[in-house]
């Protein structure tokens, strides 16, 4: 294994200054003494996303805020960005670890610092087991992972214990129809016996991911289940069948933290952690449109929502140059999937500029999306021309990270200094 | 700007002795003394993305003797790998140059050897066009961009004849409801004289992508297509507006390659380049029925195509682990969005292993997709196990390599001592 986990990260972001990787998109710029580059006077190469750094700001501290006036934990789903320089801000913030959901990202949790590790997924196969043995070896950090099946509790108490370690699992409840985890109240206590008389294995708790829970009256059937699992982490905490010090009770997504949170907080007997990841940069699609149901229901309920600072921002975009308009009515954008996420609604244009002059953008419609482009329908009272800069944002944000190496830090007139290496 | 043009790339490959960025998925493996490590025995960290050496190898003679044959130069595509390795094979096999889609991409092709650099697209924005200049001080290297609009062409001669430079541009026609392109001869006759006229730009010939044509005939509506491509290229030239020495006609992705190439080849008073891509590594999806009709197209008019060593063979897998089975006839895969294409049909179970032994994957069937996990319908009669090792194909493979940093280069026992960097 090349790299050295011993090593912190300490590149959280780099200036134009710094040394690039050959050939990354979107950090060309011609040099400016200054260090400040401008992307309405197109000063850096398009495409670039971009991260708002007011509103990831406020986002921190409005998800940090909401935990802790519920009393439960916050743990980051790191997932979303990989990013080094934004997970060290949600720790700094007061995150109690981070979420992650592979050994590699894992990591990258430790090496920014997270004290505490939950990958929310199966820890499954020798190499990936291997690496989590070398993280606990390496760090001082309490990692857990969870389970759904005898299977894979004894190939981790195996492979664990043979190597003088254990590792800390949570039972991941499922829901029928739903993704992973145990189907049935029965086969978890099952698996909870098995794990606590394995030698490798160490119960720490109950997790579970709501998100799944889809279709009519799903706000009922996510409290009910949340319900369900607070009370069969608590069962299995009076069988004596945790290992660990704290009974953890963990879930939540960004579309129904507030629920689980409500409910986890009328427990005092467990820790709960919350793990939602897209709130970090919000967006204007899913997220949006889960939020506002958040918002929607703290009115209703006088929930704590309610009461903090604003509402959640959106804090990523790639912007772009229309660079072609064939057609009366059609307009081609340089950014494609290779750009911005496409899985849940296509980009939408925020702000237009030309020549430095901002331009009007009502109306644009991104209708199709390839490799390196997008098509976008133009209204006929627009008057958008080849150059034209465009600020997009997307939905959903974890798909929009993953396509860059970099990602523009950018102040409230779009200037960057910083760019923030991802590490996916 | 931090990176250095002039250092040529070096790291085609990497051994796990090598030094890698932290965190990278898929480049975990226990260390082993002989530097080879089984991806069936799990000795490397999954999901893992997988080149398959002798079928990429045998992919990239396939083309380019294609090629060869037709009379046609290869350029192809590198949007598709941005693996630089790959890029060197490509030119050592005797391609033309590199296609590429953005300035970023053509720092790659132009730091891996490449001599001739086509950017199949518009070149747009001042610190793009200034990556350009950039490229062209520094490199030594032919570029050409397409060009659609008069206002492009203007912005484009400006900015090239203010820093003493000129830009080679090729007019690129497009088709009604297609893509970028100017539409109709006689705009993009009026633009051809436009260029040949200003300073900055230099017409070297006419540039198209046919693959945005579908519906009723396609193969038909392709061919007189290209035939007017080809005619309108030879009136440029008949009236003396191409400013290079040679007038370039250039089309052609991976689906109608044969019939751009059978149409370019009639014509001696031309260059004629094809761009095709994907067949690098192909794929077991869209483009594997594309070329099923390329074959079938080469039977029935004896082409050239029949007469080559075999056919394309799919060289890109992500191979990954059973990581639960919840439910009777229900497999998740820890394998999501965020390591496989998912554009263009989901991906396919192609060979399945069990603690080193090979187990049937036949009628496993991928329903849909997360960003972390992929859902497998399994046959009744398939005892799928958490912890299989599995190896998917995937459709399209350009949304499969920008999920990567690095990947795997396994040879036919599936044993991996290299590791290729990608460059997006």
């Amino acid at each position: 294994m090349g790299h050295s986990a011993e090593q912190p990260i300490d590149n959280f972001q780099a200036s134009l200054q710094d040394s690039f990787p050959i050939g990354t998109k979107g950090i060309w710029a011609e040099h400016k003494d200054n260090g400040r580059y401008s992307l309405i006077e197109e000063e850096i190469s398009l495409p670039t996303a971009v991260i708002l750094q007011s509103a990831v700001d406020h986002n921190i501290h409005w998800m940090q805020a909401f935990a802790d006036k519920h009393q439960v934990k916050l743990c980051p789903h790191g997932k979303t960005s990989m990013t080094p320089y934004l997970f060290k801000k949600q720790l700094e913030q007061g995150a109690w670890g981070m979420t992650i959901a592979t050994p590699a990202q894992a990591e990258i949790a430790a090496l920014t610092g997270a004290k505490r590790i939950i990958m929310a997924n199966q820890l499954v196969g020798k190499a990936n087991m291997a690496e989590v043995i070398r993280l606990q070896s390496s760090f001082d950090v309490k990692f857990y992972c969870s389970v759904d099946s005898a299977l894979n509790v004894q190939q981790l108490s195996a492979f664990f214990a043979e190597r003088g370690q254990q590792v800390n699992v949570f039972i991941e409840l499922g829901v029928d129809g739903g993704r992973c985890g145990v189907r049935g109240i029965e086969a978890a206590t099952d698996l909870a016996r098995l794990i606590h008389q394995l030698p490798g294995t160490a119960l720490a708790g109950v997790e579970v991911y709501e998100g799944v829970i889809s279709g009519d009256d799903t706000e009922t059937r996510v409290r009910q289940f949340i319900a369900e699992t607070v009370e069969f982490a608590r069962s299995l905490k009076d069988q004596g069948l945790i290992d660990t010090k704290e009974a953890i009770v963990t879930g939540a997504g960004s579309a129904w933290y507030d629920v689980v949170a409500e409910t986890f907080s009328q427990y005092t007997d467990l820790l709960p952690v919350i793990r939602p990841g897209c709130y970090l940069t919000h967006d204007t699609g899913i997220y949006e449109v889960a939020q506002k149901k958040v918002m929607a229901r703290a009115k209703k309920n006088h929930g704590i929502a309610c009461h903090l600072d604003g509402d959640l921002k959106n804090a990523l975009e790639v912007w772009a140059c229309v660079v072609s308009t064939p057609e009366p009515g059609k307009a081609l954008i340089g950014m494609g999937k290779r750009d911005a996420s496409y899985d849940a609604g296509l980009p939408i244009a925020e702000r237009g500029f030309r020549n430095g002059i901002p331009i009007d953008v009502t109306g644009l419609s991104a209708t199709a999306v390839m490799d390196q482009h997008t098509f976008v329908d133009v209204p006929a009272d627009c008057d958008l021309l080849v150059g034209d800069v465009i600020a997009f944002s997307t939905s959903h944000p974890c798909l929009t990270f993953d396509k860059w190496r970099y990602i523009a830090l950018a102040d409230d007139n779009y200037i960057v200094e910083h760019w923030l290496p991802t590490q996916f």
